[in-house]
Protein backbone atom coordinates (compact mmCIF):
# COMPACT_ATOMS: atom_id res chain seq x y z
CA UNK A 1 0.00 0.00 0.00
CA UNK A 2 1.62 3.53 -0.62
CA UNK A 3 2.09 5.71 2.23
CA UNK A 4 2.61 9.32 2.01
CA UNK A 5 2.86 11.64 5.04
CA UNK A 6 2.94 15.55 4.13
CA UNK A 7 4.36 17.46 7.05
CA UNK A 8 4.58 22.11 6.99
CA UNK A 9 7.61 23.45 7.90
CA UNK A 10 7.79 24.17 11.72
CA UNK A 11 7.11 27.60 12.70
CA UNK A 12 8.80 30.03 10.76
CA UNK A 13 10.11 33.90 12.22
CA UNK A 14 7.42 35.40 10.18
CA UNK A 15 4.23 32.70 11.40
CA UNK A 16 6.01 34.41 14.94
CA UNK A 17 5.19 38.07 13.57
CA UNK A 18 1.83 36.84 11.86
CA UNK A 19 3.39 38.41 8.30
CA UNK A 20 2.35 37.15 4.79
CA UNK A 21 5.06 35.10 3.55
CA UNK A 22 5.05 33.84 0.56
CA UNK A 23 7.72 32.90 -1.60
CA UNK A 24 10.19 35.18 0.96
CA UNK A 25 13.10 32.98 1.92
CA UNK A 26 12.50 32.90 6.48
CA UNK A 27 13.60 30.47 7.99
CA UNK A 28 12.48 28.62 11.08
CA UNK A 29 12.59 29.46 14.79
CA UNK A 30 14.03 27.78 17.43
CA UNK A 31 10.39 26.92 17.99
CA UNK A 32 9.93 25.60 14.55
CA UNK A 33 13.15 23.32 14.83
CA UNK A 34 12.00 21.63 17.81
CA UNK A 35 8.44 21.11 15.69
CA UNK A 36 10.42 19.56 13.14
CA UNK A 37 12.67 17.14 15.63
CA UNK A 38 10.06 16.20 17.59
CA UNK A 39 8.02 15.33 13.90
CA UNK A 40 11.39 13.15 13.09
CA UNK A 41 10.92 11.02 16.30
CA UNK A 42 7.40 10.98 16.13
CA UNK A 43 7.64 9.14 12.65
CA UNK A 44 10.52 7.29 14.35
CA UNK A 45 8.49 5.97 16.98
CA UNK A 46 5.22 5.25 15.33
CA UNK A 47 7.41 2.91 12.85
CA UNK A 48 7.01 5.21 9.42
CA UNK A 49 9.43 5.05 7.39
CA UNK A 50 10.64 6.19 3.51
CA UNK A 51 12.13 6.15 0.40
CA UNK A 52 12.40 9.37 -1.20
CA UNK A 53 11.58 12.72 0.13
CA UNK A 54 10.48 16.15 -1.53
CA UNK A 55 10.47 19.40 -0.54
CA UNK A 56 10.37 23.24 -2.06
CA UNK A 57 13.31 25.49 -2.58
CA UNK A 58 12.60 27.35 0.74
CA UNK A 59 14.54 27.32 3.51
CA UNK A 60 11.90 26.48 6.15
CA UNK A 61 10.86 23.68 4.60
CA UNK A 62 14.22 22.03 3.59
CA UNK A 63 15.66 22.74 7.58
CA UNK A 64 12.34 21.13 8.92
CA UNK A 65 12.91 18.07 6.38
CA UNK A 66 16.28 17.81 7.30
CA UNK A 67 15.93 17.98 11.02
CA UNK A 68 12.82 15.23 10.99
CA UNK A 69 14.93 13.19 9.13
CA UNK A 70 18.19 13.62 11.33
CA UNK A 71 15.90 12.31 14.18
CA UNK A 72 14.86 9.43 12.58
CA UNK A 73 18.40 8.42 11.42
CA UNK A 74 17.91 9.03 8.08
CA UNK A 75 19.73 11.88 6.45
CA UNK A 76 20.52 9.81 3.56
CA UNK A 77 17.79 9.78 1.96
CA UNK A 78 17.15 11.23 -1.12
CA UNK A 79 15.83 14.74 -1.49
CA UNK A 80 14.13 16.20 -4.29
CA UNK A 81 13.43 20.31 -4.25
CA UNK A 82 11.01 21.87 -6.49
CA UNK A 83 10.02 25.15 -6.40
CA UNK A 84 6.55 24.22 -7.30
CA UNK A 85 6.21 23.22 -3.76
CA UNK A 86 6.73 26.83 -2.66
CA UNK A 87 4.38 28.25 -0.76
CA UNK A 88 1.93 30.57 -2.31
CA UNK A 89 2.73 33.91 -3.60
CA UNK A 90 1.31 36.61 -1.72
CA UNK A 91 2.19 39.08 -4.19
CA UNK A 92 1.96 42.79 -2.53
CA UNK A 93 1.23 41.32 0.51
CA UNK A 94 4.57 39.88 1.22
CA UNK A 95 6.45 41.30 3.87
CA UNK A 96 2.74 42.73 5.39
CA UNK A 97 1.46 41.59 9.19
CA UNK A 98 -1.71 40.95 9.18
CA UNK A 99 -2.90 43.97 11.03
CA UNK A 100 -0.66 46.08 8.66
CA UNK A 101 -2.76 45.13 5.91
CA UNK A 102 -6.19 45.17 7.38
CA UNK A 103 -5.07 49.06 8.25
CA UNK A 104 -3.68 49.35 4.37
CA UNK A 105 -7.19 47.49 2.61
CA UNK A 106 -9.24 46.76 5.17
CA UNK A 107 -10.50 43.42 6.51
CA UNK A 108 -13.19 42.52 4.32
CA UNK A 109 -10.59 43.21 2.08
CA UNK A 110 -8.27 40.96 3.84
CA UNK A 111 -10.40 38.07 4.32
CA UNK A 112 -10.94 37.89 0.75
CA UNK A 113 -7.84 37.44 -0.41
CA UNK A 114 -6.93 35.26 2.66
CA UNK A 115 -10.06 33.25 2.00
CA UNK A 116 -11.02 33.14 -1.88
CA UNK A 117 -9.93 30.30 -3.93
CA UNK A 118 -9.24 32.21 -6.91
CA UNK A 119 -8.89 36.19 -6.16
CA UNK A 120 -5.30 36.86 -6.18
CA UNK A 121 -3.94 39.06 -4.15
CA UNK A 122 -2.18 42.32 -5.64
CA UNK A 123 1.01 41.67 -7.58
CA UNK A 124 3.99 42.03 -5.95
CA UNK A 125 5.40 45.55 -7.80
CA UNK A 126 9.20 44.79 -9.65
CA UNK A 127 11.92 46.26 -7.21
CA UNK A 128 10.08 45.62 -4.33
CA UNK A 129 12.13 44.52 -1.77
CA UNK A 130 10.91 41.00 -1.60
CA UNK A 131 11.26 40.69 -5.38
CA UNK A 132 13.11 37.45 -6.22
CA UNK A 133 13.97 38.55 -9.70
CA UNK A 134 17.65 38.27 -9.22
CA UNK A 135 17.65 35.14 -7.22
CA UNK A 136 19.48 32.62 -8.97
CA UNK A 137 17.35 30.26 -7.46
CA UNK A 138 14.66 30.70 -9.88
CA UNK A 139 16.61 31.38 -12.70
CA UNK A 140 14.65 29.97 -15.89
CA UNK A 141 11.20 29.73 -13.54
CA UNK A 142 8.48 32.24 -14.38
CA UNK A 143 8.69 33.70 -10.94
CA UNK A 144 4.56 34.53 -10.12
CA UNK A 145 3.87 38.62 -9.20
CA UNK A 146 0.87 36.85 -7.26
CA UNK A 147 -1.12 33.62 -7.04
CA UNK A 148 -4.39 32.75 -6.09
CA UNK A 149 -4.86 29.17 -4.09
CA UNK A 150 -6.06 28.49 -7.38
CA UNK A 151 -2.96 29.29 -9.08
CA UNK A 152 -0.59 27.48 -6.66
CA UNK A 153 -2.81 24.18 -7.23
CA UNK A 154 -2.21 24.70 -11.29
CA UNK A 155 1.94 24.52 -10.65
CA UNK A 156 1.26 21.79 -7.51
CA UNK A 157 -0.36 19.22 -9.34
CA UNK A 158 1.39 19.02 -12.73
CA UNK A 159 4.66 18.33 -10.73
CA UNK A 160 2.61 16.03 -8.24
CA UNK A 161 1.56 14.12 -11.12
CA UNK A 162 4.94 13.22 -13.13
CA UNK A 163 7.04 12.79 -10.28
CA UNK A 164 5.80 12.29 -6.99
CA UNK A 165 2.93 10.16 -7.89
CA UNK A 166 5.32 7.65 -9.84
CA UNK A 167 7.47 7.63 -6.83
CA UNK A 168 4.02 6.56 -4.91
CA UNK A 169 3.04 3.58 -7.94
CA UNK A 170 6.02 2.47 -7.88
CA UNK A 171 5.84 1.07 -4.22
CA UNK A 172 7.94 3.99 -2.66
CA UNK A 173 7.21 5.83 0.83
CA UNK A 174 6.97 9.00 -0.08
CA UNK A 175 7.72 12.07 2.52
CA UNK A 176 6.27 16.03 1.49
CA UNK A 177 8.24 18.71 3.26
CA UNK A 178 6.26 22.11 2.16
CA UNK A 179 3.95 24.70 3.14
CA UNK A 180 0.71 25.65 4.50
CA UNK A 181 -0.80 26.46 0.63
CA UNK A 182 0.64 24.04 -1.40
CA UNK A 183 -0.27 21.09 0.99
CA UNK A 184 -3.67 22.81 0.86
CA UNK A 185 -3.16 21.80 -3.09
CA UNK A 186 -2.35 18.18 -2.07
CA UNK A 187 -5.17 17.65 0.09
CA UNK A 188 -7.37 19.15 -1.83
CA UNK A 189 -6.73 17.09 -4.26
CA UNK A 190 -6.06 13.80 -2.70
CA UNK A 191 -9.24 14.04 -0.20
CA UNK A 192 -11.65 15.68 -2.88
CA UNK A 193 -12.13 19.15 -0.78
CA UNK A 194 -14.33 21.40 -2.81
CA UNK A 195 -13.03 24.70 -3.70
CA UNK A 196 -15.22 26.82 -1.04
CA UNK A 197 -13.60 24.48 2.16
CA UNK A 198 -10.22 23.94 1.00
CA UNK A 199 -9.44 27.51 1.73
CA UNK A 200 -10.48 26.99 5.30
CA UNK A 201 -8.53 24.22 6.32
CA UNK A 202 -6.14 24.73 8.63
CA UNK A 203 -2.65 22.75 8.13
CA UNK A 204 -0.58 22.91 11.22
CA UNK A 205 2.97 23.34 11.63
CA UNK A 206 4.92 20.64 12.31
CA UNK A 207 2.40 18.01 12.69
CA UNK A 208 2.79 14.65 9.92
CA UNK A 209 -0.03 13.92 8.20
CA UNK A 210 -0.55 10.13 7.07
CA UNK A 211 -2.41 9.30 3.87
CA UNK A 212 -2.79 5.81 3.24
CA UNK A 213 -3.74 5.57 -0.35
CA UNK A 214 -5.15 2.73 -2.56
CA UNK A 215 -2.88 1.55 -5.44
CA UNK A 216 -5.34 4.16 -7.91
CA UNK A 217 -3.24 6.73 -5.01
CA UNK A 218 -7.33 7.17 -3.94
CA UNK A 219 -7.04 8.06 -0.57
CA UNK A 220 -8.43 5.82 1.97
CA UNK A 221 -7.18 7.24 5.28
CA UNK A 222 -5.83 10.74 6.12
CA UNK A 223 -5.00 11.39 9.69
CA UNK A 224 -2.54 13.27 11.79
CA UNK A 225 -0.12 10.89 13.16
CA UNK A 226 -0.22 12.45 17.11
CA UNK A 227 -3.75 11.07 16.80
CA UNK A 228 -3.14 7.51 16.57
CA UNK B 1 36.43 26.93 -16.32
CA UNK B 2 35.08 24.13 -13.95
CA UNK B 3 34.95 24.98 -10.92
CA UNK B 4 35.37 21.82 -7.89
CA UNK B 5 35.59 22.05 -4.44
CA UNK B 6 35.89 19.35 -1.75
CA UNK B 7 35.64 19.68 1.82
CA UNK B 8 35.73 16.48 4.75
CA UNK B 9 33.41 16.44 7.27
CA UNK B 10 33.52 18.48 10.41
CA UNK B 11 35.48 16.76 13.21
CA UNK B 12 33.47 13.77 14.64
CA UNK B 13 32.76 12.25 17.76
CA UNK B 14 35.32 8.89 16.58
CA UNK B 15 37.66 11.64 15.26
CA UNK B 16 37.55 12.88 18.91
CA UNK B 17 38.45 9.68 20.66
CA UNK B 18 40.73 8.53 17.81
CA UNK B 19 39.06 5.51 16.73
CA UNK B 20 38.73 3.83 13.16
CA UNK B 21 34.92 4.81 12.03
CA UNK B 22 34.98 3.94 7.98
CA UNK B 23 31.33 3.43 7.37
CA UNK B 24 30.13 3.73 11.09
CA UNK B 25 27.44 5.92 11.36
CA UNK B 26 28.74 8.82 13.76
CA UNK B 27 27.93 12.35 13.84
CA UNK B 28 29.95 15.12 13.77
CA UNK B 29 30.68 17.05 17.31
CA UNK B 30 29.34 20.30 18.13
CA UNK B 31 33.25 21.87 17.22
CA UNK B 32 32.51 19.41 13.55
CA UNK B 33 29.34 21.40 13.25
CA UNK B 34 31.10 24.93 13.63
CA UNK B 35 34.21 23.81 11.37
CA UNK B 36 31.47 23.11 8.68
CA UNK B 37 29.61 26.52 9.16
CA UNK B 38 32.89 28.47 9.40
CA UNK B 39 33.53 26.99 5.83
CA UNK B 40 30.29 27.60 4.02
CA UNK B 41 30.69 31.05 5.97
CA UNK B 42 34.33 31.42 4.23
CA UNK B 43 32.97 29.99 0.56
CA UNK B 44 30.50 32.52 0.72
CA UNK B 45 32.71 35.26 1.73
CA UNK B 46 35.14 34.08 -1.33
CA UNK B 47 32.45 34.83 -3.48
CA UNK B 48 32.50 31.09 -4.33
CA UNK B 49 28.92 29.67 -5.81
CA UNK B 50 27.67 25.71 -6.73
CA UNK B 51 25.19 24.22 -8.68
CA UNK B 52 25.33 20.82 -7.42
CA UNK B 53 26.46 19.35 -4.63
CA UNK B 54 27.56 15.58 -3.79
CA UNK B 55 28.36 13.49 -0.87
CA UNK B 56 28.54 10.25 0.82
CA UNK B 57 25.34 7.89 2.35
CA UNK B 58 27.45 9.13 5.87
CA UNK B 59 25.49 11.67 8.55
CA UNK B 60 29.01 13.74 9.27
CA UNK B 61 29.38 14.38 5.88
CA UNK B 62 25.57 14.89 4.92
CA UNK B 63 25.67 17.39 8.04
CA UNK B 64 28.60 18.99 7.24
CA UNK B 65 27.41 19.70 3.89
CA UNK B 66 23.58 21.02 4.86
CA UNK B 67 25.36 23.34 7.33
CA UNK B 68 27.68 24.56 5.25
CA UNK B 69 24.64 25.13 2.92
CA UNK B 70 22.89 26.94 5.46
CA UNK B 71 25.82 29.62 5.86
CA UNK B 72 25.59 30.18 2.30
CA UNK B 73 22.12 30.92 1.82
CA UNK B 74 22.32 27.43 -0.59
CA UNK B 75 19.90 25.05 1.00
CA UNK B 76 17.64 24.42 -2.11
CA UNK B 77 20.76 23.68 -4.34
CA UNK B 78 20.64 19.75 -5.75
CA UNK B 79 22.69 17.06 -3.24
CA UNK B 80 22.85 13.75 -4.81
CA UNK B 81 23.78 11.18 -1.63
CA UNK B 82 26.09 7.88 -2.80
CA UNK B 83 27.84 5.37 -0.83
CA UNK B 84 30.56 5.40 -3.40
CA UNK B 85 32.05 8.80 -1.58
CA UNK B 86 31.65 6.84 1.68
CA UNK B 87 34.48 6.94 4.08
CA UNK B 88 36.81 3.77 3.70
CA UNK B 89 35.91 0.45 5.59
CA UNK B 90 38.44 -0.12 8.14
CA UNK B 91 36.92 -4.01 8.64
CA UNK B 92 37.94 -5.31 11.46
CA UNK B 93 39.77 -2.35 13.12
CA UNK B 94 35.79 -0.30 13.00
CA UNK B 95 35.30 1.08 16.43
CA UNK B 96 38.94 0.54 17.79
CA UNK B 97 40.94 3.30 18.67
CA UNK B 98 44.13 4.03 17.96
CA UNK B 99 46.13 2.61 21.36
CA UNK B 100 43.78 -0.61 21.60
CA UNK B 101 44.90 -1.22 18.09
CA UNK B 102 48.30 -1.03 18.65
CA UNK B 103 48.11 -3.17 22.09
CA UNK B 104 46.23 -5.63 19.99
CA UNK B 105 47.91 -5.91 16.41
CA UNK B 106 51.04 -4.06 17.14
CA UNK B 107 52.18 -0.43 16.54
CA UNK B 108 54.15 -1.85 13.07
CA UNK B 109 50.96 -3.57 11.67
CA UNK B 110 48.86 -0.81 12.47
CA UNK B 111 51.14 1.52 10.70
CA UNK B 112 51.02 -1.36 7.63
CA UNK B 113 47.42 -0.58 7.26
CA UNK B 114 47.27 3.00 8.08
CA UNK B 115 49.74 3.97 5.31
CA UNK B 116 50.04 1.47 2.68
CA UNK B 117 48.35 1.34 -0.38
CA UNK B 118 47.15 -2.21 -1.31
CA UNK B 119 46.91 -3.99 2.02
CA UNK B 120 43.50 -4.20 4.08
CA UNK B 121 43.09 -4.54 7.28
CA UNK B 122 41.47 -7.67 8.76
CA UNK B 123 37.52 -8.07 7.85
CA UNK B 124 34.66 -7.20 9.98
CA UNK B 125 33.35 -10.16 11.20
CA UNK B 126 29.89 -11.20 9.86
CA UNK B 127 27.28 -11.15 13.30
CA UNK B 128 29.86 -7.56 14.78
CA UNK B 129 28.42 -4.57 16.15
CA UNK B 130 29.47 -2.89 13.55
CA UNK B 131 27.93 -5.00 10.75
CA UNK B 132 26.02 -2.98 8.39
CA UNK B 133 24.61 -6.08 6.39
CA UNK B 134 21.06 -5.02 8.10
CA UNK B 135 21.42 -1.13 7.56
CA UNK B 136 18.24 -0.77 4.71
CA UNK B 137 20.61 2.35 3.48
CA UNK B 138 22.78 -0.57 2.09
CA UNK B 139 19.84 -2.38 0.55
CA UNK B 140 21.21 -3.34 -2.93
CA UNK B 141 24.73 -2.33 -2.21
CA UNK B 142 27.96 -5.06 -2.05
CA UNK B 143 28.98 -3.75 1.60
CA UNK B 144 33.02 -4.18 1.55
CA UNK B 145 33.85 -6.45 4.98
CA UNK B 146 37.18 -4.21 4.70
CA UNK B 147 39.10 -2.02 1.53
CA UNK B 148 42.82 -0.84 1.83
CA UNK B 149 42.74 3.06 0.06
CA UNK B 150 43.00 1.42 -3.49
CA UNK B 151 39.75 -0.29 -3.01
CA UNK B 152 38.18 3.11 -1.83
CA UNK B 153 39.58 4.39 -5.21
CA UNK B 154 38.15 1.71 -7.13
CA UNK B 155 34.58 2.51 -6.21
CA UNK B 156 35.21 6.22 -5.75
CA UNK B 157 36.28 6.68 -9.49
CA UNK B 158 33.69 5.24 -11.44
CA UNK B 159 30.98 7.03 -9.51
CA UNK B 160 33.27 10.09 -10.55
CA UNK B 161 33.81 9.27 -13.99
CA UNK B 162 30.04 8.78 -14.61
CA UNK B 163 28.66 10.93 -12.41
CA UNK B 164 30.36 14.17 -11.32
CA UNK B 165 32.98 14.96 -14.14
CA UNK B 166 30.34 15.05 -16.43
CA UNK B 167 28.47 17.73 -14.03
CA UNK B 168 31.98 19.72 -14.30
CA UNK B 169 32.34 19.58 -17.78
CA UNK B 170 28.60 20.62 -18.45
CA UNK B 171 29.51 23.31 -16.92
CA UNK B 172 28.45 22.98 -12.88
CA UNK B 173 30.21 24.24 -10.39
CA UNK B 174 30.58 21.35 -7.68
CA UNK B 175 30.68 20.71 -4.15
CA UNK B 176 31.54 17.43 -2.30
CA UNK B 177 31.31 16.82 0.81
CA UNK B 178 33.26 13.76 2.05
CA UNK B 179 35.68 11.97 3.92
CA UNK B 180 39.30 11.53 4.19
CA UNK B 181 40.22 8.90 2.16
CA UNK B 182 37.73 9.10 -0.40
CA UNK B 183 38.66 12.36 -1.05
CA UNK B 184 41.82 11.12 -1.05
CA UNK B 185 40.66 9.50 -4.10
CA UNK B 186 39.65 12.65 -6.19
CA UNK B 187 42.80 14.19 -4.91
CA UNK B 188 45.01 11.65 -5.67
CA UNK B 189 43.34 11.42 -9.70
CA UNK B 190 43.08 14.81 -9.80
CA UNK B 191 47.06 15.96 -8.81
CA UNK B 192 48.48 12.65 -10.18
CA UNK B 193 49.98 11.13 -6.92
CA UNK B 194 51.75 8.13 -6.77
CA UNK B 195 50.40 6.15 -4.41
CA UNK B 196 53.13 5.78 -1.48
CA UNK B 197 52.73 9.61 -1.32
CA UNK B 198 48.90 9.36 -1.13
CA UNK B 199 48.62 7.38 1.55
CA UNK B 200 50.23 10.13 3.83
CA UNK B 201 48.66 13.20 2.36
CA UNK B 202 46.24 14.39 5.08
CA UNK B 203 43.31 16.14 4.83
CA UNK B 204 42.16 18.83 7.36
CA UNK B 205 38.79 18.28 8.61
CA UNK B 206 35.94 21.44 7.55
CA UNK B 207 38.11 23.34 5.48
CA UNK B 208 37.58 23.96 1.65
CA UNK B 209 39.76 22.37 -0.71
CA UNK B 210 39.63 24.49 -4.18
CA UNK B 211 40.56 23.02 -7.84
CA UNK B 212 41.03 24.50 -10.57
CA UNK B 213 40.89 22.40 -13.73
CA UNK B 214 41.19 22.95 -17.11
CA UNK B 215 38.55 22.14 -19.20
CA UNK B 216 39.52 18.22 -19.69
CA UNK B 217 39.27 18.43 -16.31
CA UNK B 218 42.82 18.12 -15.78
CA UNK B 219 43.68 20.46 -12.50
CA UNK B 220 45.76 23.63 -12.97
CA UNK B 221 45.60 24.91 -9.61
CA UNK B 222 44.33 23.10 -5.92
CA UNK B 223 44.42 24.91 -2.53
CA UNK B 224 42.83 25.19 0.22
CA UNK B 225 40.45 28.52 0.65
CA UNK B 226 41.50 29.84 3.78
CA UNK B 227 45.25 30.43 2.41
CA UNK B 228 44.04 32.90 -0.57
Amino acid sequence: MPTLVLIRHGQSSWNLENRFTGWWDVDVTEKGAEEARAAGRLMAEKGLDFDQCYTSFQTRAIKTLNLALEEMGRLWLPVEKDWRLNERHYGGLTGLNKAETAAKHGDDQVKIWRRSFDIPPPVLEAGSEFDLSADRRYDGIAIPSTESLKDTIARVLPYWEATIAPDLKAGKRVLISAHGNSLRALVKHLSNIPDDEITHLEIPTGQPIVYELADDLSATDRYYLSER
